[in-house]
């Protein structure tokens, strides 16, 4: 993709935003429940544009890779929805949560599915039907986005993998309660194994902006040149990844974030959020403090912005 | 409005899906939890469209007035927000609330704070808000639709309001046990009295589509002859709305209504549902038959059709 | 029943106990969640010991009476065994609740029929059945417990009465979600009516002990003079009464009363707790300051130095 | 110890309840959710009563090793109290679970600490402190049952413990939840071991009532010829043991029991129940098929029968 110099108009605005976002550092606090994690320098911020045109706009740390964590569930559930069709939704529903991402309660009450494939429990349904698919998941997945953002180097940081996989009891007890339920295959050991890579892979702004591209294209991707390229899901499919981002991307904050933004969101504890703007291109952020819902502080409010002063929004 | 002959392409459109969704009757349950209400006959069905041109086109009982009810949150909260703003948002919150729209639980662990104006709990708390407003809310109430609809005969139905009013214990449980938590004003008995007329509102398809037709064009009203009107809200404004649609406005169904139809949509136990097409127009659809989800079963369908068959969509 | 000296060895014990229990005012706090109780003057204790012999024993305020709230339960759960029988196991459960006393979680799980007749929910549903089976359930509540303390002067304080029933929203709640399941037969405004009246009743630890002597004696009352008078309930009632208490009589620190104690109890909020020693008799103490689980303070304090020093127990 | 001849009245007693248990034969259902258990021959029913005067009587089966299952929860937690002390209510509650011996909710609400040691998930608590203290708990325990029957030849079934382990996916769930808590120490793997072998001792209702017979005698164990031996637990702490057996011993239907039978008790999916008469003696019956609650149906009957005939209770 061809990116801008700072006197086109869109670069002005992110460098505004950028300028602005830095404001807030301090205001949140880096994810610390995964060890390796909490490693991370909080004071950072990156964001790039991507736009069905082939062009690409950055500021910040925007080329800067980071911890993907959660925003690796949207991939995930493209793939199982590629492979695996509505037979997905035998096992997990499509619905907001209403509760924090790794609640055991709505597990159990809704005996072993999970609300929907952005949730912890989700995610791990979904990861179980595709370790059964593939011989070796991680490395499928890895591909994937490799394809995706033109990037053959691009890797899941084996140190944080490790770190998420000992200290992820929660997680562990979520795949064996729905083993208990009959919704897990394979075993929670196998499949926490793959999560917790895709979990660890490292993207820029930039490339995740990238690599989502085709969400806002009518499901089709975007070559290195910008050119129309592979049909990565069908155009009517792709725009109920996006309407499922707009009910569950955000957590237990999708409602809020659906007011106050109103555009189709992925985010992750890594502090990374990936927007789509359908037909128009995709908006990736990153900036390690959370707010209190887990959700990045900085990139929420450079989403907002954004918003604002472009006037884009998801009608 | 302007509305068509059969010869019109949208009004052929609608006379195929009109015919489709009789072939449901039979398959769903008319609400039987408000006597009065289970009275109406089941095998009906009407649908209209309301255009931002001024134009509208009608098929089946699109004229026959039948009971709103929660259909009627929608202007509730049109109301609250212009009249309290922000403030609104301290006393009750944005969230899809993931369970019935009736649901205790959720409203004792989160302190009598209920998750959104479209539940019941959350709407009860918007009435107390109008409630003090208001000298008598449910004649503004009725004032503002008759306003929206240009129909001053416009009235709720008495019987249906008592039936409503006199067997309506969950509803005044959940006022008393927010009034415990300190989050209703006004008496319970007043509220309900208030809440029951305005679910007890009768309107048309035809009326529906009309009186939301400024939530499809940036908040303005049109008048009787199509041309622009009263700003009923700012176009932000308008647009949260749709976004809160989206997200809470199917009750526990709101996350498959954004992946099957993606349309901001408001549904109600009297079988309406009204949806939003921003930028384009307001579609209402109503058949008393419900399905287990508390939705119109041929009112869904029928709004999966005609996003199917016109291509509409939310972006 | 005859009173004793100083001399008396149970007297001194009592003594010591009062003496100790006094050096934890302070440590508490006064329910205020009633109004007019919160005006009672926190630093005070009282007790009383009845004995099957007909003798009985008193210290401190133990002739004092104060607001007995929760222990009317126990006196209304008779009076319902005694008038509807096994009948009344369908409308109420006999488990412990393992919540808070008034919950509404647990009524929505399980379709409005409360865990046990001593949790709020479940004493509503008990004066119910009473309100059915009485003309003036209050007035033959107050006329039970007049004989069984042989004091013709007992009354309802009518100020705490009518605070406790203007301030009662959550019990008003709670009384109306049961009668959307169908599980309260009388207007939720007439039962509070008498549950406020029965609540507010007026005794002192003397009158409370003797009260309930017929729990130690088989289902047998003592008259005045201490010889033995109205069969209460049969012998078999009367013990599956206080295998209710043990279980139930503390709300959800029922556990750890029959751990610490492992004497069947019924507490109140006023302060005031009544044991039974089966074959024995009864004790009743007094002191208005609460742990944070809503039981007294210095009450469980006498209660656990009474079982220490007498070597009393339940077995 | 010594057991009896027909002529003696007890044992026409347990022969006449022998008699009338085997009529509820076919209304109940053996445990199925471990495999190997679902193997056991339904119709078989024995019981057994040891005395503190050292006298034991068997009818039926009461001579046929069963498996213990969670009766076997009553033994560590009384090897916990004996080495750790009051230590263990930091790790565990004493209140009645209110719920189903595996639900997760309550787990969550309250933060990894199960409301008791006889729910599945306060045992494994258990489990964890003693695999803690002993470098081979499961051969301890063992070793403590043989010594408290006089059998060197006490063991657990291989065939059914690698059953439940293989199966024991909820297990393990809860013992990685608490484990994401900080509420286990040792590997989820490790302790659940350990739990299955204690779970799938075999013991016979002889051998049941025999050791636990000194929780009807003050603490102080008998030797095989019924004389004084070992003092297992203070007489204050055996007292607090069978409190916990009355207030939790009976899962989700302990109110019930001790409404009906009025007895500490412990009950195992195995369709093994064990009762204690503090200061008379120890009841064990047998019979693998359960009532909805999970506790053996004609058991539960016999428990009742003799209370009814004996006079026997709590109090």
């Amino acid at each position: 993709m061809t990116t801008h110099t700072p006197n086109h108009p869109l670069q002005r605005v992110l460098a505004q935003i950028d300028e602005e976002a830095r404001t807030l550092f301090g205001k949140g606090k880096v994810a610390d429940y995964i060890p390796a994690l909490a490693q991370v320098p909080p004071r950072q911020f990156g964001m790039a544009v991507a736009l069905t045109t082939g062009e690409a706009f950055v500021v910040g740390e925007g080329r800067k890779p980071f911890s993907i964590q959660s925003v690796s569930k949207l991939f995930t559930f493209v793939m199982a929805l590629k492979t695996c069709g509505d037979a997905l939704w035998q096992r997990v529903g499509r619905e907001p949560s209403g509760t924090r991402f790794n609640s055991m309660v709505q597990l159990e009450s809704e005996r072993g599915v999970p609300r929907n494939p952005f949730i912890n429990a989700g995610a791990l349904v979904v990861t179980d039907m595709l370790t059964t698919r593939y011989a070796h998941f991680d490395l499928a997945f890895l591909g994937k986005l490799r394809r995706l953002t033109d990037d053959p180097n691009l890797r899941w940081n084996p140190v944080v993998a490790a770190s998420e996989r000992a200290t992820g009891h929660r997680n562990m007890a979520m795949a064996y309660f729905m083993k208990s339920f009959g919704n897990l295959v394979n075993s929670p050991e196998l499949v926490l194994d793959n999560y917790c890579h895709q979990c660890a892979t490292e993207m820029s702004c930039l490339q995740l902006a990238r690599a989502t591209l085709f969400l806002a294209n009518g499901g089709r991707d975007l070559d290195a040149k910008g050119q129309p390229d592979e049909q990565v899901l069908p155009p009517d499919e792709a725009r109920r990844v996006t309407a499922l981002m707009l009910t569950c991307g955000a957590y237990d904050a999708a409602g809020d974030f659906a007011y106050r933004i109103g555009l189709p969101v992925k985010t992750g504890v890594g502090g990374g959020i990936v927007a789509v703007v359908p037909g128009r291109g995709t908006v990736a952020v990153w900036s390690p403090e959370l707010d209190e819902k887990g959700n990045s502080l900085a990139g929420l409010y450079a989403l907002e912005r954004l918003v604002q002063l472009t006037g884009w929004h998801h009608d």
